[in-house]
């Protein structure tokens, strides 16, 4: 693994993309692979760098709303983003994701600077998530050799459990619907606004601590990023509270070393079966 | 007003569309317009109608995601839908709602049937909006009258304000970022989940209970329509926690007289200047 100064991040390396005439391409690595499939918070990153590479005055995801449409697989990708609007304080536009003739993930999404919008008036009544100290929590470098082949995607961070939200791990979920952990990408890679569009999909499913363990689909996932991440440790939360008609909104809270609520995100996903 | 068997509602009579060859059309009526623009709440129920008549399999919104591109005016609209999945249990399209050639609103849609899904495995830890009882909450009918003509939107449904919550409305807001009130459509129109893609945009800005009134813009507005409401009275609540960056997160959930909460939505909106 490269580190050190001048050194890329293997999450840098692996959401870039190149500009091909009228669209961009990228490739979805196997190292971000979750069973069949290739994680949903993953591919927002990848095409949200595309966006960002088309909007070059707007340089920051504000508020991202994807579709999953089908199921990405390792391998190639496609980046096609169409402006809505552009200009003043934000831009808008539309993007998919395309795999071959296959539509991936279909997002609108709304760019902006976030480092020029104003920071006097702050106002955050959001209780920050509390987690105990990084060596009393339980690391995904415990999880068996088996989850780490199924699920690769998980071996691309260190992520430290609270103690007491993990006991799905060994069956015993706590059945409250919450999960929360420490977070901080591979190779030391400080967050910024488009690892934390990977950031809000990267908790297990928050259906593991209801006791169901098992693939959770997202339909839709909206994130607002709210401000630059500080560098350092994030510490990120999954809850949910209206299980009902086989989906689940899954919430999550992203605060940064600064304790700072810098990113929101909602997703609707199908229960497990 | 007309009301009484057979009688079509003002809502379902201003939501309606006609086919046109590859298009549909409508008409965003001067009834729901806000100062000088119309409703975002109103503006996705008609856009959402269009979405129904062109997914007769699938008639219920269940996700919908709305970005705000400019401002509506009363007048003719046109909505284009394209799908992006259809088949099984949910279908999934990108829709255009234009004035001229003016893009007012662009939206990512998962829709499907409701009535169909699996209703065994409701598990709802959220709780319930709590009111007074009607008589002793603040109508919306009380409101001056130059507020009516600037906003003949708040005459189009009977909105019953908690009385603690309304304080703004007299210049003492409570600054606690919240504002829930009874809703019920004119015409006792019965609420259905097109109905409820206006109401999580029904409630004034959150803001004004934070001391700031003004119009506040929806940049991106998400919701989730988990069950077909219950006939009666709904309960409204909008939140914010988290105001930074010249930006707040407005939260809205829709209880409904069977105590299910039927709709959660999240807006991302600019604070009134």
């Amino acid at each position: 693994m490269t580190t050190g100064p001048g050194a890329v991040s293997e999450f840098d390396r692996d959401i870039a993309v190149s500009r091909e005439g009228d669209h961009f391409s990228g490739e979805l690595k196997d190292g971000w692979r979750v069973g069949g499939g290739v994680n949903g918070g993953f591919q927002l990153s990848l095409l949200g760098n595309a966006i960002r590479a088309a909007l070059p005055d707007h340089p920051d995801p504000v508020a991202v709303s994807a579709y999953y449409i089908s199921p990405a697989v390792a391998g190639p990708a496609r980046v096609d983003v169409r402006p809505l609007r552009t200009g003043g304080r934000t831009a808008t536009v539309a993007a998919d994701l395309r795999q071959g003739d296959d539509v991936r993930l279909s997002v609108l999404a709304t760019y902006g600077d976030l480092a020029a919008f104003p920071s006097d008036d702050v106002r955050t009544t959001a209780e920050p998530v509390v987690l105990p100290p990084r060596d009393e929590c339980v690391a995904n470098t415990l999880a068996p050799e088996e989850i780490k082949e199924m699920a690769p995607f998980t071996q691309r961070f260190e992520m430290l459990f609270h103690p007491d939200e993990v006991g799905w791990a060994v069956g015993k979920p706590s059945g409250r619907g919450q999960i929360s952990a420490w977070f901080r990408l591979a190779d030391d890679r400080e967050p910024d606004p488009l690892a934390l569009l990977m950031a809000v999909d990267a908790l297990p499913p928050v259906t593991f601590d209801l006791g169901l363990p098992g693939w959770a689909p997202t339909v839709e996932l909206s994130a607002h990023v709210r401000a630059k991440p500080a560098p350092g440790w994030l510490r990120l939360r999954h809850r949910t509270r209206n299980v009902a008609g086989g989906f689940f909104e899954e919430d999550c809270e992203v605060w940064d070393s600064a304790d700072r609520l810098v990113a929101q995100s909602r997703q609707l996903a199908l229960l497990p079966r």
